[in-house]
């Protein structure tokens, strides 16, 4: 058969830089400390394509994806970066013409939470990973590197409605300026918050999952839950009114998160944050987003 | 040429009930009292098809999308369900062997809203409508029935977590079991709310969309707006929580509403209603929907 | 604490027909003949409120999902609508007030597929289930009906361009007259086709997802696989042009399939179809939907 | 009243880099040469964040979209960009203590389509803009960089599918190896395809939305329309088959295409262009995708 794929293309000679597949859905099995998880994962996977060449084999994109991720049905990868990392090595073995290889997934975590002991449920969160293998020009191993990144839904309280609101309120109800009232939580309003959080590592470096998660919900007002009984619901409630956030909160205390709780990470570890506040008072979304290596996370140039 | 769509279907012969095309986009001229509105609208179309025939001959329908919607650019129609009835109707005139054809659309709607007049800009609100022409047996005209609604943005604030919360701030703050704070605004949560009404009326009957959206506003804890500054923000929390509104509240206060406000309505409109609340403090929604005529809505039969 | 969901309600007095919680994501681990699959699923379930109570007890829904499909990660079930059926039922046990309880669920399912044995690979297919149990007046067991479903992405290949491109061709190239030609397949539009089938089944019905899926790829133009090596992508091309069909086409075949394939369903099975080609022609799509008993799908009424 | 946002942030001193609003939909009126058309848009703005404030003053982007967007009902702009371009240069007005501002903006647009006069009507298209200003340090006009695009759907058919096809075909038919047949086109399968192209370029220019689609539809086997009776449905399949596409062809052709329509661009321009093919055969998608300055893509560096 005519291999169409290797003629030289008639468009004129150009390097392409990305040409691969997209939204590939996979069931992933990964091995946990206690147990074995299979999430839903969607791939997204490509490399680079000389001038000379007219196409890129995609077929092998679906081969190898089959091969790699079908298998762990019986033997479980470590983590989905894990899985990326191998695909995106891979990738370069199979496409001998390419020079790079960037993996893409997404995929849902169920993890069990619960705002006591007796409530505990398992909760939908987003795992995002990557990697992008470079072809060693001496015909060495790749250098592969790794995002590894979360998403979690939490919620916040305004700052700053709670202050005006509290200036109101004061003038209907003097008693509440009374100093016994200094604490008390104000009304406000709040937000189904959306915040990530990703890594993106140097060889070799590992984090975990859970930590992202941690990391994430508490930069938030209040962690959410889905059992909430009577007593909790208002437990949540106060707690979030008594860390009342703007996403530039999140944001920051987010941002300080990494730096106490990811002191194990290298300084050139690059990390990258997005909040989003879907607003109760507005049709539309709040957000806040930053990109800044550990190192300088850790060491603020003076200003 | 062969015209296969009039070929006898070689699958036996089936009548099939709905047959036609969806998720065509269209810019919509609207005559409103002051102005004259563009919305970007998408519109799905079908007819039956009698098991005679192969095919339904589907560019008909994008020809007749052509002809009725591109036209308002020079002539505006006097609303989306108009657009709707007048397309049914013609889809009957165009596919002869039909004896049924409906229409659904959908829009975006800006209307110029502020919690007050300096405070005014263009929000997004949903509109909803589509129409089903039946052939009369006769030769007659067909008769044609419409359904027009809407949807809003606005918020929600939990009565429930509000009591449990007062609850709990009486013990740590004895002073607010003080009569003078019988009325005084306690947390809550509160939510993003989206509500939709819609009416499916007898022939010749209109409802306005502004008092659809009007109805569903004045059912949430507060509307919500695009423009609010500090002290306009706080007043919006307040309302809310002086309005607090399970969705099971949202839902009769808006059936309550439509009776009150819809009085010119006859009884065999039917009346469709859902109301989803994008909870803060979890990581799903809640809902309520229901479905009446407005007969029955009036006069509940005894239980 | 105040009960405040118990509450008579302040809006007057209107029995409510669906309160609930939606979006309730969840891993449910099912049995299949030869291994347990996780499949990532999303709930929606609802109880009717009588006039008498505020709001329905929705904590109690997130409790019931959590112990019902949390505890098949070490109890798997049978299918997805088993875990509906038993949602459904635990409902009303929970909900004392409700007279009736619905569930709907659709999850990401995985099977293993392939043009040949060697090409084997998972794919992706969507599961649709829903329960409906009504309380029984007499203090018995409650009656259930169940929703059982699949959605399968496949191909679809344009009988009336294929038609029209010969005449044309046959202009162009008189050769292709020759009687030689009569089963050429001659180029037309091919489409990504989504066919969902679903059945609405007698209380103690069971249906195999895998017969449905089969009988959806059986009347779409082709199946699509994830693995095609050169020649397979050429059989599969091949395939589905020997096998042009419109939305029409495959609605009918698809229906006709029903009544051969699933000769054991009792006639009051509803069987609810719809189908719909992204055209590569046009920016929008094409549809066909159908609703109809298998008794009258067996016997149509003379027309 | 209390400045909540002016306050200094409690998380510790940490710039931020982007805070703003995301998702505010408006209806934007441009002035094309012979109409007023008016779009649905939607827009992102936000600045950075000294680490002295705690708060950026959001309500600021509302009000500024409000005088700017809702305005052009009766002063229409220029084009979506130029909206853009006005936002970010307000929004460093506004935010006194930002240093960049960032708009970014999509938005449906209709035009008059047809594959003959006869058969015109209006498709969509969406358009893609983006603004970012950046405050000159010695109080002078601030730096603006605008980006302009859009994207288009049209089809693609397969090349290698073709050949593959044909070897197949001249085995089973083999007069079709009669020299006759050398252009004669041969099935394979084909795609919906969305092409976007954008280009950001340096202050002052400007570029044509409608060139930019026309460059698209050139670059895809063919554009696709609403309106395709018997014999144009056949040739607009024809056209498709005689010029078969792979992605990478359309990247190609689409880069080549750019070198010789935009000869009016500046070297400097940034061309981002991605294309994806939603395969007929596959459930998944596959894409292409570059960036690349157009002096690199006029003059290619020797390999």
């Amino acid at each position: 058969m005519k291999d169409v794929h290797a003629m030289t293309p008639t468009a004129g000679s150009l390097d392409l830089h990305r040409v691969g597949v997209t939204g590939v859905k996979k069931p992933l099995a990964i091995q946990r400390p206690d147990r074995v998880v299979t999430i839903g994962a969607s791939f997204s996977v490509d490399v680079d394509l000389p001038a000379s060449r007219k196409g890129s084999d995609l077929s092998r994109n679906a081969e190898l994806l089959a091969e790699l991720i079908d298998s762990t049905a019986t033997a479980p990868v470590e983590s989905l970066e894990a899985a990326c990392h191998e695909i995106a090595r891979e990738l370069l073995m199979r496409h001998q013409y390419a020079t790079q290889a960037q993996v893409e997934a997404t995929g849902t975590y169920f993890r069990s939470r619960g705002i006591s002991e007796t409530r505990r449920s398992f909760e939908d969160y987003l795992l995002i990973a990557s990697a992008r293998a470079s072809r060693d020009s001496n015909g060495g191993e790749p250098t592969v590197l790794r995002t590894i990144g979360a998403e979690a839904v939490g919620m916040t309280a305004c700052p700053c409605a709670m202050e005006t609101a509290r200036e109101i309120l004061e003038g209907e109800f003097p008693l509440l300026k009374d100093h016994s009232f200094d604490k008390f939580p104000i009304i406000s309003h709040n937000q189904r918050n959306r915040t990530r959080l990703l890594f993106e590592v140097p060889p070799g470096v590992e984090v975990e999952v859970d930590r992202i998660l941690d990391a994430i919900e508490a930069a938030q007002s209040s962690p959410t839950y889905a059992i909430l009984k009577r007593r909790d619901e208002a437990q949540v409630v106060l707690n979030a009114h008594r860390n009342p956030k703007f996403v530039e909160d999140v944001m920051r205390d987010l941002l300080s998160g990494v730096v106490t709780r990811f002191a194990d990470l290298p300084p050139e570890t690059i990390v990258v944050a997005e909040t989003v506040s879907e607003e109760s008072i507005h049709k539309y979304d709040v957000t806040a987003s930053h990109r800044i290596t550990l190192g300088e996370l850790r060491h603020p140039a003076a200003g």
